[in-house]
């Protein structure tokens, strides 16, 4: 295992983890100026939301290269199902390959995907899941041939109705196996799967297709379904013994911080937030 | 599977759903008169809560017994682990014997056991599980000397932190395993279970262990942790596809409807809302 003492370099933002912090809100920061804030703590990766990229991709992805801070990902594909997605099926596909267009564009290799909730008119989570699968292949092609690598991100089952009927690494696998491309793989979030006692076993599966890996608590007393995530170490999430497995199913990228929290860590300074998420990096990741 | 579009013989009420309408809350409603609402609808069952009973369990359990209504179980055993525990295992051990004696008393099978969240000090679920393997297996010859089933609930990976750290059908059976006790089985509940695709597999491993099957609906954008449960129809889950499951597994008891719903049901008259859920469970369920 990895150890994280001494270096930050395989230490990376979720922009989210600094809040609504863009021009016009937050502290205001451009992602030039948060992506010299990386670079000035050693922060040796980010990861980009597209409300922050707009249509300054290339742009944003050339500054990171400039100050030496590698853009690992975005955030995210469009739903592909249930009922916060685009509902067309036309739209979906547009705005994937518009998503893997701009992760490419960023200079990133990987593209995030939260597949959506429960599709209209359907129950339980199995029907939804052949849509995911179908829609995922649909791009498969159109992500190789842009060099992106899409991960599927197993959410925790509270968002199984609109945000995400994939809540198992399991389930994430298993689609992997059955569409079997190396532009596929998984994202496993502390947050979504902490609590599962099935994940060694599964990681052991996932050898060589974990595409990403996020950090973060999970608060006892959590009082928001978004909006309450925990500073590494604040939670009972155990993750040294997580990032173990991680670690031992091949996976040797960056380590990805994403706290959404509104009520705590957005409200501070995010040159603080930076500090202390350096700190907790270092100590008890 | 049962045809339940013509009689209400299995269904049972656990009293959850008329929110906390006892006497001096809601509509008022004594225990006697929650039982005399159901005989009339032909319900066939109730699932009291402790703090309903108080010392009056032996002289409900009689009334129920008059007007042909069966207690089914009692909510609940104290939490084993975790914050929300008394946090000392003497005090724990004496209410988990006290509250099989109210069982006992009202003449009921079962008592549900919600085994409580991460223990303090530790991460992760791994050792609050020990925990609960061990506690359980202290009381076991009491429950059974006293002719009671100790049904384990896995509840939804949301209240991993503080409420159970047992959070799949998979980590209940392992623990059932682990002690091997004919008194010792699951209570399978649609909120907590619903999401997860690895259920049928369990359930075919759980035969003759159900010893409860717990009706409500996940609402798509549930907005509350505790209080936001739908109404069998109302939500994502597949209702029909879970008890062919658990059926198939065996269970032909009750199925107990429990929405929690501070903001909905619990506000309406709760005539209505035992007329409204005897109707859902003929047509839905």
């Amino acid at each position: 295992m990895r150890d994280f003492s001494l270096s930050t370099a395989a230490l990376a933002l979720n922009t989210a983890t600094l809040g609504h912090n863009m021009p016009g809100a937050g502290a205001g920061w451009s992602a030039e100026q948060t992506l010299d804030a990386c670079a000035q703590r050693g922060i040796g990766g980010i990861v980009f939301w597209r409300p922050e990229i707009g249509t300054r991709a290339a742009q944003i992805g050339q500054y990171a290269q400039q100050v030496g801070v590698k853009v690992v990902g975005l955030c995210r594909a469009p739903f592909l199902t249930g009922p916060l997605s685009f509902q067309d099926s036309g739209k979906i596909k547009d705005d994937f390959r518009k998503s893997i267009d701009e992760t490419s564009l960023l200079g990133a290799d990987v593209l995030t995907i939260v597949v959506g909730g429960v599709e209209a008119g359907t129950k339980g989570v199995h029907e939804s899941l052949k849509y995911v699968t179908e829609r995922v292949a649909d791009v498969l092609d159109y992500a190789a041939s842009n060099g992106v690598r899409l991960a599927l991100e197993p959410l925790h089952p509270m968002y199984g109705g609109d945000r995400s009927c994939l809540t198992t690494t399991r389930d994430a696998l298993d689609i992997c196996d059955a569409l079997a491309s190396a532009w596929l793989g998984v994202a496993i979030d502390v947050y979504h799967v902490w609590w599962d006692t099935d994940l060694p076993r599964q990681l052991r599966r996932a050898q060589g297709r974990i595409f990403g890996f996020h950090l973060c608590d999970w608060l006892a007393h959590t009082t928001d379904f978004l909006l309450d995530r925990g500073m590494m170490g604040d939670g009972v999430a155990d993750i040294k013994s997580l990032r173990a497995c991680v670690e031992s199913a091949g996976y040797d990228g960056f380590c990805e911080v994403e706290v959404f929290s509104a009520q705590n860590w957005w409200k501070r300074d995010p040159a603080d937030v930076l500090d202390i998420m350096v700190e907790r990096f270092r100590t008890v990741c």
